[in-house]
């Protein structure tokens, strides 16, 4: 079994050799920016360690756990537009849409969303692609919620605009491992409080959210019950998690 | 077998009918404006025609048939967008944007893609879904050389923006209808030659395109030649095929 700094190197060398589909012709450049300008591939490597704890190869998994990346990105690449957080920077370098223009931008985050479709169909089944759309749209209906929507739950907003892909993490890998949908429960569970733990995390580092609404310690006991709960779900599936429960440690440790 | 135009009927009843994913919470209302707001539904019908030649029912069909609606639909919502086309109408009535404002009109358009990726997700195989995707790209960058590059060759430009997803149209109601690969290349002939057939007719009616370029009898001619290809094509295909020709030849004769 790899590590997750060893499962973050090879989805990042999948990533550097992705074939985009031949007919965006120049509107690849975009895309292959928008994806290069990097991030912490966590939604990958949880993808392909999941795969990996069920026993499936790396390379089985690795459409899916690109997917999910992609469509993290195609999120964050209309985020960015001047017609939503109006972001000229994103990790230090300029947005896609700051540096192609802005009807690039809208492009490019469309044409990421199509090939994280086109990966999740490489799998004989439509299973992966359906958890996909599925947690796209969630996403959506959370962007939606935060900017269009005062005062809406927020933990409710972000169950669903973080929440909803961390938990595709979770689930495209596990049809992409073929475990039979009866035995999937317990996974989905631990699916969920993982997105949860990332989300309150994020807003200690941020001081944001759950900080405002419960002060610091409480937002970290939050995330201490959260990242509990999700070791807890680990210990009822039936599957080597040794690497799994380390992300769900170091998720909850973490700084940045 | 049914008619066009009782086709029509049937794919116009379904989209009304269709079930958003329920995570789109208040964006759902923005992607049903802009599914309504109409049209002539010429790709659903020739999937749905395709399905019935074959001898799939109407309903085996329907979830390809509207995904690729969607995605047509899809296309224009982004198209209208400021950084795009900047339309501030669609069919007589106020674009999304225009009528939502800019952000939601963008979060449209994504969850149009995704809500057509659920559709196509609903058949086992992931084949629907993957040619979806793949129609979907090469729009994309059918748009891209439109709008981004000067002077790209026009007919290359057109095969991509109109032409692939009516090529979609038929090979995605092939999939749904279960016709084994061996058996799809005279179909796929003939779908490329009713994108083309469709484009030129626009051309004619829109005095654009194939008309600056060959005049309107020139254009004419070649409209009549594509039908006249596709018509082959038809013949070579194993399939009740009466439904069909008559859409080709209302196709190479409409005026609006």
């Amino acid at each position: 079994m790899h590590s997750p700094e060893e499962l973050r190197a090879l989805a990042e060398e999948a990533l550097e050799r992705l074939d985009l589909w031949p007919e965006l012709h120049g509107q690849a450049t975009s895309v292959r920016y928008s994806l290069e300008v990097g991030g912490k591939r966590v939604r990958p490597v949880i993808a392909l360690a999941v795969g990996e704890a069920l026993g499936a190869p790396v390379a089985q998994v690795m459409p899916a756990a690109l997917a999910i990346e992609l469509v993290h990105t195609f999120s964050l690449v209309h985020d960015d537009l001047p017609a939503m957080d109006d972001d000229e920077e994103r990790r230090g370098q300029p947005s896609t849409w700051k540096k192609f223009g802005e009807g690039v931008g809208v492009l490019a985050g469309d044409a990421l969303l199509a090939e994280a479709v086109r990966l999740a169909a490489r799998y004989e089944s439509s299973a992966v692609a359906r958890e996909l759309a599925e947690a796209t749209l969630g996403m959506i209906g959370g962007q939606y919620l935060d900017t269009m929507v005062e005062g809406y739950d927020l933990a409710a907003v972000h169950r669903l605009k973080t929440g909803r892909l961390f938990y595709a993490s979770v689930t495209m890998a596990l049809w992409a491992a073929e475990l039979p949908e009866a035995e999937q429960a317990p996974w989905r569970a631990f699916a969920e409080e993982l997105g949860l733990l990332f989300q309150i995390v994020d807003d200690i580092l941020d001081e944001d959210g759950y900080v405002r609404e419960h002060g610091t310690e409480g937002a970290r006991r939050y995330a201490d019950e959260a990242a509990e709960r999700a070791r807890a779900r680990l210990g009822e599936v039936d599957a080597d998690i040794t690497v799994l429960r380390d992300i769900v440690d170091s998720l909850a440790v973490r700084t940045a």
